[in-house]
């Protein structure tokens, strides 16, 4: 029993037609035309697939293949929304991976026990509708139902409204009311697998992140008049805490990383020396021992620049979304499915959000990642080889009907 | 022979009407309609006082008190223009107390040897027409005079234009052709003297400076997918040349400072591994032998971070203004004339440019600083107090009339 490498190519080519950019990535934000046009191709392949689709009042859509018995079904997908110019590949693969494997199982003719689900979970991104996660945090009753549907994106316009306008506004009761096990199969949008040439991870969970903001108050004055003794160099003591930041992150038990991505500096002209400077740290990791020693380290050298730099340091909190580990049982049905294909076997936690996330905290979840060419991600360069897609599309092909017959096989 | 402190004081009350700003600064760029109005005050004065006003193609206002013998003047005074939002003391003060020290001369009926001018040098700031010291930096022969007047300011009006419009636009004939010496009195500008708790300092001369721009380009990645050791972060690398930059500084020989003053990060996302920093280096020593030594540290940091975070590093100069010994006959005499006062002696660079630097290109010349609160400058909170301006403006009496004697007591 193997999937169609052309068939899934072919698939991935009809819907990158959809909102392509001149430079080969796609733009498809989250309920413009774009979008639209993409959900009705998947409705198309969806009936010609024989499957019964449904949406629910956050246009998630859900389109199912019948098991034998009435449990409840094993949900395969992801999200069709991209970032403004962004990759092919990044959510649109975990929906098309998840229908050739249910074409795959109808071409062999091949029933399960659960049901199997295929989703596309609305406005992933985050990029026109904040936060992301919008479709799936909303269905799964993590966001007030009423307060997603009045977000407003840049322009102001109604999430609920552009809904209704791609006609996508479905019902409340189509919400998803439980599922046996969910796969998410995604890019892996790092360069873990490309450095160690590997084309498949099993995902062990995603890790915890802290988001804090910092501003370091010194004082600013001339940049010829002012010996370096009297200062108070603000920038100075932000590239301490640069630096350990950087340490912190080093020094973790286990998959950890951290960054100082945005860094402002006033006055900010050549010959002042600066007075404030504002910055973020992000930092994730897969145990919250790490990440409280992160956070512990960077309230550390705040003290320490206060003393040594004579600046004052002010550090606020802007989100600590807790770790989520996968489910041992789904992990175990990716394991045996990678051991199977005879692929080597790496487990790697998942920097990144995913849709995998709420599903973690209510289902049993997993994660199978492919390899990214260049660590590429929300960029119009993101490749992955069809080889590679193939290969996951197998993992998950056999981890999905080992998951749908696990009364049979346990 | 002693200056009034009171009517210094009234002068300077008075110009601070012009381009008053409601914060207690003051705002009178050059050739606007505040610098004319200036202008034509101190020009009511030096008339008021017996002077022979000239004024030359530039704007730069000589006004002259005969001498008996036919001889090189003493050229004392500084500028009247201002900064956006300026102080009340920068620039202005130096043409103040040389008309006080002309005015006690006259109470006194004091002759002197050699002509005494003061001079009000145009545009010294840089703020509406660059480069800064335009005026002085065009009248002594070190800048084209065509492409000076047809600089234009950020409006894209020309100098010449608003020179004229002022009415200072006067004759070539009028440049100053010779000087005995030179003296500016300024605010420090800096916090030196005032952590010493001193009024006034001697001035050893203008530092060089060195301004180089420097750009490290890393690998931009998503901050939680990219594990530490697969990152070419380009703050981190960034930040490690701060530090080695305030390191280079410290180590300095003799009056050495380093600043980065401008630093900004792409794309500056909180989630996003920083892909490229650019950011600036303002370096000034006392020798040149100094900043050579902080040239050679950056370029040897930009190599050591290249190997060690996986960047590349582009450095280039904007920038080289040598640095300029004042005369030490011209320093003697101010010398003499702060122990004739019973103050205390303290030397010291000036880390800023000055009218002064193209001066003492040509002729002997010295500076006077007066204490500065907090060090602060181009600040509408710039303050000096009124005996730390009268000890000052004695010493420039005392100074300038040794100097216009030079061959009586030599």
């Amino acid at each position: 029993m193997r999937i169609s490498q052309d068939r899934l190519m072919q698939s991935l080519e009809a819907m990158w037609q959809i909102g392509a950019t001149p430079s080969g990535g796609v733009t498809r934000l989250a309920l413009t035309d774009e979008d639209r046009d993409a959900r009705n191709l998947l409705r198309t392949w969806f009936e010609d697939s024989g499957l019964d689709v449904r949406v629910d009042d956050f246009g998630n859509m859900f389109a199912r293949r019948e098991g034998q018995d009435d449990l409840p079904p094993i949900l395969l997908g992801s999200h069709a929304d991209t970032v403004p110019q962004g990759g092919r590949y990044d959510g649109i693969l975990g929906i098309l991976s998840a229908l050739e494997v249910v074409r795959t199982l109808n071409d062999e003719n091949i029933a399960t026990e659960h049901p199997i689900e295929i989703v596309n979970w609305t406005a992933e991104e985050g990029s026109r509708f904040r936060p992301p996660l919008f479709g799936s945090g909303a269905a799964l009753g993590f966001r007030d139902a009423e307060t997603a549907l009045d977000t407003a994106d840049a322009n102001g316009i109604r999430f609920g409204d552009e809904l209704a306008r791609i006609g996508y506004d479905g019902s409340p009761a189509n919400r998803p009311a439980d599922a046996a096990a969910c796969i998410e199969l995604h890019i892996e949008q790092g360069p873990i697998l490309e450095s160690e040439n590997l084309p498949v991870g099993l995902v062990q969970g995603i890790i915890g992140q802290s988001w804090h903001e910092v501003t370091v108050t010194g004082r600013p004055g001339h940049a010829g008049a002012n010996p370096m003794h009297l200062r108070s160099d603000a920038l100075v003591a932000a590239a301490e805490m640069v630096l350990k930041v950087r340490r912190l992150a080093l020094a973790g038990t286990d998959y950890s990383v951290a960054t100082v991505g945005q860094l402002t500096v006033e006055p900010g002209a050549m010959n002042v020396v600066p007075g404030k400077v504002t910055f973020t740290m992000d930092a994730r990791c897969a145990n919250d021992d790490d990440l409280a020693t992160i956070e512990a380290g960077l309230a550390d050298v705040a003290r320490r620049v206060e003393a040594s730099e004579g600046v004052s340091v002010a550090i606020s909190s802007s989100g600590r979304p807790e770790s989520a580990p996968f489910d041992a049982g789904v992990m175990s049905a990716i394991r045996d499915a990678i051991e199977a294909e005879d692929l080597p076997l790496r487990e790697l936690w998942s920097g990144a959000g995913h849709d995998a996330q709420p599903t973690s905290l209510l289902w049993p979840t997993g994660m199978i990642f492919v390899r990214s060419k260049d660590g590429l991600s929300h960029a119009e360069a993101e490749y992955s080889s069809p080889e590679d897609i193939a290969a996951a599309t197998n993992v998950l092909l056999r981890a999905a009907v080992a998951l749908a017959n696990q009364s049979l096989s346990g």
